[in-house]
């Protein structure tokens, strides 16, 4: 399994985040990072047994502040590509980038930009492509953003997400997905539930295809990150996604399948890729920032992809069922 | 063979040129129409040769004005992805889409911009990807635009692009490739082909890759379209794609190949994706047009693509070689 403990982890982490920061945000940071940490083993150890093979461990640094931990597989017996990745940036971010991430989370401040911010981003990130076409992708992301005001007042978010993208609809197993994590926000609030599968509906919209990537799950991306129900959330979030996620992974690993739907995955593969390169936030962001790495934004890419030339499913066919959700989303818990 | 001759695209397209666009304006669009009805017909008849099929027609209409005519192949014995496509745009245009156009141009006019333009594009595009990693991607694009300013009068440019995209390296075709270009442009003006063969280098650049979308060839997109010279210099553009790449494509279509440069081209098509929906001027505005095909822009891109993780060639290998002319670009002619 995999070799980097929790413990290595932070040592590797140590020393990114600015002394200039508060000491109660470096507290906070420590603490997530700790989260991440046990997040991820959790994570690779599933996944690695059920891939039978151990994740490529791949370390970087940001010679602008911060770096990568991530444990990536491709083209493996069961997964076409998968990984958990936390990922840090600190220091001075570009107005454009921060200002991008801070509108993408909803936030309204009073506050002046000045040209570059001390910032601290701290995200997990995990998603599974599965070589079966009944195994839908999933994906689970967990951010916290923190910034420097002109005043020296310190604002931080956080956001999650955890959704799933299948490209054969199987009724209960979207009903499964999302009432775990049902289940899982009314712990909390019961509010959480409906307000972010109604964002994840919105979030992962493609404009021109008139369709979403996948089918959803929750979105949110701006519950204030000092409060302490909100760090109790995230950790509930980390802690829903194997329950939510495995049993329809697992379930369906096995299952027979034709080149017909195989060719019908990798259409969907293209769907995912163009909400990727052309409307995902996190590609945006990651983009605007100098010296983060590259494959680290494409690694969320399905391995491989095609495009057709007008390759709309049959009306009525089962391929066309998934369409029709995808085109006007349903509740599922 | 293709059964939609040159008299049926003017049909086709017949009452499409908004009628308050001055009659030299619409005279020129007739011709322009013409001379794109010839060239489809001829890459059509050379191209179905090589396939040995005919290409599939499908035509389109956009309510708000134009359409567009596409004969398209996929999944063939040689070509993997092909197609031919006229397609015009007339009517009222969003501000933002001309402004657009108009920038990318490199056009700088003093006039005040209105909400709406009166608009009229009309564009040939051709781009080939074949199954055999050896046969290098071809891409031919002609377009012409016209826009009413606020006083009345027409404004009209014209663009094209030539361009290679290999998975390895034959300096010979590359060199084949340029220079029949190069002897193309010389006749019309001696410093076309070293503009806009740096114009195709600096436009085909992957900011986040530090590539090239491949070798280019020559792009240009600021011609006055008034001009009797440019005309006629569009003619040639479109006179040379043949003899520039066909002889390449011929060439390669039988080369014997291994599993994994079969995989280095589903790489190297992931790059051309990564442009095509990143980065290129033809989805950008395509997408800003309401009503405009959206097949017909993700047509442009390779049939099947492959996104791994960190697949960087060994240095000094074959791979190898591709990637650091698309670092640094080389004087082919």
């Amino acid at each position: 399994m995999e070799a980097m403990t929790e413990e290595k982890i932070l040592s590797f982490f140590q020393g990114c985040i600015p002394t200039d920061f508060s000491s109660r945000t470096q507290t906070q940071a420590d603490r997530i990072l700790r989260l991440y940490a046990k997040v991820r083993e959790e994570l690779l150890q599933e996944l690695q047994k059920i891939e039978g093979a151990d994740f490529k461990l791949d370390t970087w640094k940001r010679a602008e502040g911060g770096g990568g931990v991530m444990s990536v597989i491709t083209e493996g017996e069961v997964l076409s590509k998968a990984f958990v990745d936390i990922s840090i940036v600190t220091g001075k971010v570009p107005k454009a980038a921060v200002k991008h991430l801070h509108q993408a989370a909803k936030i309204t401040t009073d506050e002046t930009f000045t040209e570059d911010y001390t910032f601290l981003g701290l995200s997990i990130v995990c998603i599974v492509h599965a070589k079966n076409p009944h195994v839908p992708a999933g994906h689970l992301n967990l951010r916290v953003a923190v910034m420097k005001l002109n005043d020296g007042a310190e604002v931080g978010w956080c956001g999650g997400v955890m959704d799933i993208h299948p490209s054969y609809l199987v009724p209960e197993d979207v009903t499964h997905f999302h009432k775990t994590l049902k289940d899982m926000c009314d712990k909390h609030d019961a509010s959480y539930y409906p307000r972010f599968k109604k964002w994840s509906d919105e979030y992962f919209f493609i404009p021109h295809r008139g369709e979403r990537r996948g089918l959803g799950g929750i979105f949110f991306d701006n519950l204030m990150s000092q409060e302490e129900g909100n760090f109790s959330f995230l950790e509930s979030c980390a802690d829903a996604f194997l329950p939510a996620y495995l049993p329809i992974l697992k379930a369906h690993m096995c299952d027979t399948y034709s080149d017909q739907e195989m060719a019908w995955k990798q259409l969907r593969n293209s769907r995912y890729t163009e909400f990727n390169l052309m409307y995902g936030e996190g590609m945006k962001f990651g983009l605007k920032l100098s010296g983060f790495q590259t494959e680290t934004l494409f690694a969320t890419v399905p391995l491989t992809a095609m495009w057709g030339y007008k390759s709309d499913p049959e009306p009525g066919s089962r391929e066309d069922e998934l369409v029709q959700v995808l085109r006007c989303p349903r509740e599922w818990a």
